[in-house]
């Protein structure tokens, strides 16, 4: 079984592990909070974060249990964002089923009351599972620094993304920093760092150089996906990103690149809901004909290309090196 | 300067300077965010959760620099908490000024959306505060495990607040266990127990007998002033709680102690605004002529014995032990 296959299956096995031990003895409310936690987390998401916070670990140690019991950690934490996001943004729908907050039978303020508090019920949790686990523990003290500066620069990222979409006048270089912070630290660098920290590995900063490209060309796959993806492969509408106004780097290059009267057509439609099928079909040649589809593509490839680069740097093992550029290849050639 | 006064301007004083250590070099929307959360967490508060911290290191140790750095995490703590909090209650003023979500000039779901998120990194920042201090690890580690433990319990007693002020059903039980989650391991005991595990006392768990019955005494006499209070010394209306349908021991026993007709008149004003000066006296009058505002005071006296008899097990120090008995009737002796 190969290496992604293998330990997804084991971190959800540790993460069942967690909230059974969890809800022994609960009731009430606080029983229901927990049970739901468990059937949000369990339903779905790729564990792409344990997975490269394994990853990190590997860099100098054996995989054993216990970075696989604090890899749940990463998860954890994704279900206390993802529910406040849900919440921001008030979204329905998550992970093929309801959104947290839609899974109250509550009137709809309590409901997003109730849900921010479980959210928050999650973040303790998150910080427990990683220090419930026997690590040398400066070791366990420099991992758990990392985390809150990945919730710091989520947040920040994520603080860009709400307030700069307010206005016209988000840059290039905003997306890409939105990119880095709520993609790139969160998803990859992160996590892969906390792995190392944990590991005892030398110099955690050098990860920098594979993380931070690598996760950002992660999100501009994302994006080119989300608009020129198979919606059956994708499980999502290739419609809701456009719809929902996201400006990508799709967009903005298609700003600079296109002719007057398709940017107007696009600006008409961006951010609006209902589009014909034929109007978005024109939105894409649009984007595809002015060069922005390639000059993006070209964009992930050099972020791509650059975190491969780094990988001799960070192991001798070529089985490890081997791995890394699986999971590049992995994140940034995929079709879904 | 007696403790209270002078630990409090030490801990203002540490508060300030993380503030500034996290407002440096920053710009835009991240620099917006840290200065709004310093203003909203130097506006006020009593400072009481430092207090207790440092207290509970004073216990094995004396009181230095690193506790009153590492203090600052429960003010942060505080600020997370207390943002959510009135996002979900709807409030709009906090500490004598707006309320954190009512600080910025977006539309009301946007406000809040950022104010979401600003919590949470408010909660990194607390996270960050005291992993920052040079403690021996494994001491660090364990504070870090009961401050999530704190952030759980109360997010569990906000649940049962939340839900079970939906119904009619809310038992003295639930009140004491509420009182018990949201304020007696979130104010006294849990930040204690956190003091006196960095100073490494020995049998930190011996701390509850003092921390969780004075933090319900401490809730029992705010809901008590929250009524029978004097508004210019607390700074605060007194009809607030009623109008909001706050359940109380007061509240509660006189259901049981008064008679049938002033059960009903207070049962169909509790909870509704706007009640006349005229109908608040006479259900103060009803509270008090029933007994219960005896039978509720006798009941914060018995928790608050509880706290001062444990006091002889925790040190052998006549200072210490005579500043743990001052600070237990500063909590529950107080009119403000």
């Amino acid at each position: 079984m190969d290496f992604v296959s293998q330990y997804k299956g084991r971190v959800d096995q540790a993460l069942e592990k967690f909230f059974s031990y969890k809800m022994a003895g609960k009731r009430g409310i606080e029983k229901e909070a927990i049970s739901k936690l468990r059937e949000f987390t369990m339903r779905g998401g790729k564990r792409i974060r344990p997975l490269f916070m394994i990853l990190g670990y590997w860099l100098n140690s054996d995989i054993d249990d216990k970075i696989v019991s604090a890899s749940v950690s990463l998860e954890l934490m994704q279900s206390y964002l993802l529910i406040h996001d849900d919440i921001i943004d008030q979204s329905e729908v998550r992970r093929g089923g309801p959104a947290f907050h839609k899974m109250f039978g509550y009137a709809d303020r309590v409901s997003e009351g109730v849900s921010i508090v479980c959210a928050d019920l999650s973040d303790a949790f998150s910080h427990e599972a990683l220090l419930e686990v026997d690590f040398v523990p400066d070791r366990l003290n420099s991992a758990m620094r990392l985390m809150s500066e990945i919730v710091e620069q989520t947040g920040v990222g994520q603080l860009m993304d709400i307030t700069l979409s307010l206005g016209n006048d988000m840059s290039l270089d905003d997306v890409t920093a939105i990119h880095k912070y709520k993609t790139a630290q969160y998803t990859v660098n992160g996590p892969m760092k906390m792995g190392a920290t944990l590991s005892g590995y030398r110099d955690p900063e050098k990860i920098d150089e594979y993380g931070i490209p690598l996760g950002i060309a992660f999100q501009i796959q994302d994006d080119i996906l989300g608009m020129f993806g198979n919606e059956k492969e994708l499980g999502k509408s290739v419609v809701s990103d456009f719809e929902e106004g996201k400006k990508t780097h799709l967009i903005l290059y298609t700003y600079e690149m296109a002719k007057r009267g398709d940017v107007e057509f696009i600006k008409d439609r961006l951010g609006k809901k209902g589009i014909s099928g034929s109007d978005f079909q024109r939105v894409k040649d649009i984007i595809e004909n002015s060069g922005a589809l390639d000059k993006t593509r070209e964009l992930a490839n050099s972020y791509y290309e650059h975190a491969v680069s780094s990988i001799n740097g960070l192991t001798d093992s070529p089985t490890k090196r081997s791995q890394l550029r699986a999971m590049a290849d992995l994140m940034v050639r995929r079709v879904s």
